[in-house]
């Protein structure tokens, strides 16, 4: 048999788990972008780009997030047997640049980055292997007035971004969760080690409240927990009064900050790191009250703890409030869409000296669907360019001067570049293109020096109104002297007929 | 022997051929890229992002620049076995986007792109494995419409960028060359693979033109050339009188469009394919002068072909024509920034089906280089902040009020957050932040309700003058009253005293 000589044509099709975006997902998100990169930069944040490529060894093998240990990175070995990888986050790079370059930047050293970062994680409905982050880190200050300027900073991203009044911004700090745990007999400050792997259960099951309620993480703090489908979880094994006092921190939120503080100041009044743990909290609380950032934007939420392991004092989460519909068609509050918190050894991995630090990455992908879901109906913010239209092929140089004409005048203009034979074609791209306007113009319209605009929005929507007689005074097309073309462009687009 | 407990720590590097990039590297590239993004747009170009990971077979696996054959990506297999690497540029993920989605997309599709690239090669002095690419296509079109807008677009470009006058744009066609070719016998129109690797090193040979000279590309042409260093390149073998006619058609620019275009008519009056490659320079020419790019900004030019072996027609080059000093102290143009071209086979290659498309690529670190070099004295485009000293730690709320007063009135401000103790440390940080002002509050200020605002600029210009006298009249540091601070900061960054 002879063999197939025609070698298989490759296939058309984007990685599993990767995806194109197209004209507004591209611009839409950098606007959001580059106005959050606005707010960043009047704080004094300077913007920072790493590569997308690191040595897995600067970049740790693994996530950070211990609840999802196995899931890891897109990553080679080059021609010198190094590992590479891509960025998983954007604070492993951080932490790796300061170690590198500590002795040229300034200290704090504020920076921002924004980016695409990639897991190598199964993915699902809605869930890409790559995605962007956005976030700003103070390097080198431990004190918490960084950690206070960084909720600030959210809050008036969310208010610049048009949020106010929609969001949350939850602040917790884990010297105070870790001041419970020495309480309630789970963490010994002179061996810090033992126990380390119930304080982690501890942790996640406080992560997951709002999903398994105070029910749910209680028996997690205990024995486990037998979900609905029979899978049991194993708990932290606390007895039922270690666990009272989780739940009571848990619960220990009060209709003012200062009752809450008091209410922790009770808790954790055995603990050295836990009473450090309020009084930072006090701290950040009257910054930002002086600031004027009341409790209906930053408050103090002791059940906001964050999963993940690295964080070493306040914990940030911010929630968007306003409600969205579900797939199931159910209302409910659009949730989180940024966190952080203080973290001081990610650069001690490299320098052997602990380096504090503390940040906010945002979830840029879900920032820019709430953005979406509130401007819902609000005028097109993409709109298509004017489509002109050739109605004679050699006299392109014509169509291309309209063009530039509209677009001298700040319009968005292109000729119809196709086979121009089927007028109809023409049409049909022009809709594709969600085109405002076409203009035609024949010989016999070019005799006379004028040109012909069609309204393609009028014009749908007149042909999908039963009647015409609402419309008869607003024809979708109009005739206008070559020299009026711009001003009259201008007027339709504007919404004047 | 006890073995060493204590981990290796992970060196503080980037991977070799990466870089880091700070602050205004960062963001006047953003700004630029924003620029171009606009003029894109409005020629109705959409925006398009894909993922910087592809399937190996939809990339294709190697460059396809053929002077470099041995160079190629960055890859691995995915837990399917799969090879993935990472785009190399934006050309090939445009081709596998129109084959995949090309029933949803308007034909013809204009889109541009703009982000990394990759290249697994030698890293060097300025040269690196990650950086930005900036292109702009038409898909699906054949006419030369589309190929004589990419080039005004261009124009447009650098117009908007402020480089008007400072910019050439040369156009030639490789239908052209290839008459030559066949008219020098080196180009069989019913065979068409027979000589195509003579044909290649014609290409490369005058393509290198600039370095080489007409008596290096000659060489080249016919037998081979030795170089400085003794080495020998061998030639594509063409007798004394073939060569002759390939260095007629490098040679053949004349002071016109339309005399260059008479020339190059005569040169393949021998050949269809030239005939067609030169009406449709004259077409292109026609359509540019029409819309007013005379040749002081795109100019036909035969000796331009461009090195890349996929080019199918119009191949378009850009160079900036100001002089810059280069290393050596030599002045010299500062040559090309944007190369591209019309390219008929790349989305062939998944559906069988040809599909014409032109398009230009913007190299960003250069053209960004450029945009500096002509700036070069200009004003400092990404002040730095007014930072906010702190003489007394327990007031950090009134500092950050100053901050939060200055940002509303858009100017960007800081609190300074390292240890405030040594005041030295907090100027020396402010200049690194290269701050024009510092802002300072003691007790004594405090009381008097008044500010201190220093001006470091001025400041460090009486530091580095030799006499005091000159700055006599405008000391380096104001007091005012806080409830005036605003007005002064906004007057003083004006540079009024």
């Amino acid at each position: 048999m002879a063999k197939d000589k025609t070698p298989r044509r490759p296939r058309a099709e984007t990685p599993k788990g990767f995806r194109d975006y197209f004209g507004s997902d591209v611009t839409d998100r950098a606007a959001m972008l580059a106005t959050i990169a606005g707010v960043y930069r009047s704080y004094g944040f300077e913007a920072l780009e790493t590569p997308a490529v690191e040595t897995v060894e600067a970049l740790g093998k693994f996530l950070p997030d211990v609840d999802r240990p196995n899931e890891g990175v897109f990553a080679w070995q080059d021609e010198d047997k190094d590992w590479l990888a891509l960025r998983y986050d954007l604070t492993a790079p951080l932490a790796r640049v300061y170690a590198q370059h500590r002795a040229d930047l300034p200290t704090p050293y504020r920076r921002y980055a924004m980016g695409p970062v990639w897991r190598n994680e199964k993915p699902g409905p809605g869930r890409f292997r790559q995605f962007y982050q956005c976030d700003a880190d103070t390097v080198g200050t431990p004190t918490v007035a960084a950690d206070a300027e960084i909720c600030a900073m959210l809050a008036d991203v969310f208010a610049t971004l048009g949020l106010g009044g929609d969001f949350i911004i939850r602040v917790n700090n884990r010297k105070v969760l870790n001041g419970v745990m020495e309480v309630a007999g789970v963490l010994d400050p002179d061996d810090p080690e033992k126990f380390a792997h119930e304080r982690g259960i501890v942790l996640r099951a406080i992560d997951k409240l709002d999903r398994l309620g105070p029910e749910g993480v209680r028996a997690l703090l205990g024995p486990g927990r037998t979900d609905d489908s029979g899978d049991f979880t194993r708990g932290a094994g606390l007895s039922p009064d270690q666990a009272a006092i989780v739940m009571g921190f848990i619960a220990a939120r009060r209709d003012s900050s200062a009752a809450t503080l008091a209410r922790l100041a009770e808790l954790v009044s055995g603990s050295d790191m836990g009473r450090q743990g309020v009084a930072e909290l006090d701290t950040i609380a009257a910054l930002l009250d002086a600031q004027g950032y009341g409790p209906d934007r930053i408050v103090i939420d002791p059940a906001t703890v964050r999963g993940l392991g690295y964080y070493t004092g306040p914990v940030f989460e911010a929630e968007l409030t306003f409600e969205v519909t579900d797939d199931k068609g159910r209302r409910q509050q659009f949730g989180s869409v940024a966190g952080g918190g203080r973290y001081d050894d990610l650069v001690k991995r490299f320098t052997g000296e602990a380096v504090p630090a503390t940040g906010i990455s945002i979830g840029v992908d879900r920032l820019l669907a709430a953005l979406r879901a509130r401007s819902r109906g609000d005028a097109r913010t993409d709109p298509g360019p004017v489509v002109v239209t050739v109605m004679d092929r050699d006299r392109m140089a014509d169509y291309l001067a309209i063009a530039a004409d509209l677009r001298r005048a700040g319009i968005r203009a292109e000729v119809y570049l196709g086979n121009p034979k089927n007028f109809g074609n023409q049409m049909k791209y022009a809709d594709k293109r969600a085109a405002p306007l076409a203009i035609i113009q024949g010989a016999e319209e070019q005799a006379r020096g004028v040109v012909q605009i069609k309204d393609l929005v009028l014009g749908a929507e007149i042909a999908a109104s039963a009647t015409l007689e609402e419309w008869k005074d607003r024809p979708a097309q109009v005739e206008c002297p070559r020299a009026d073309l711009v001003a009259r462009v201008r007027a339709m687009l504007a919404g004047q007929p």
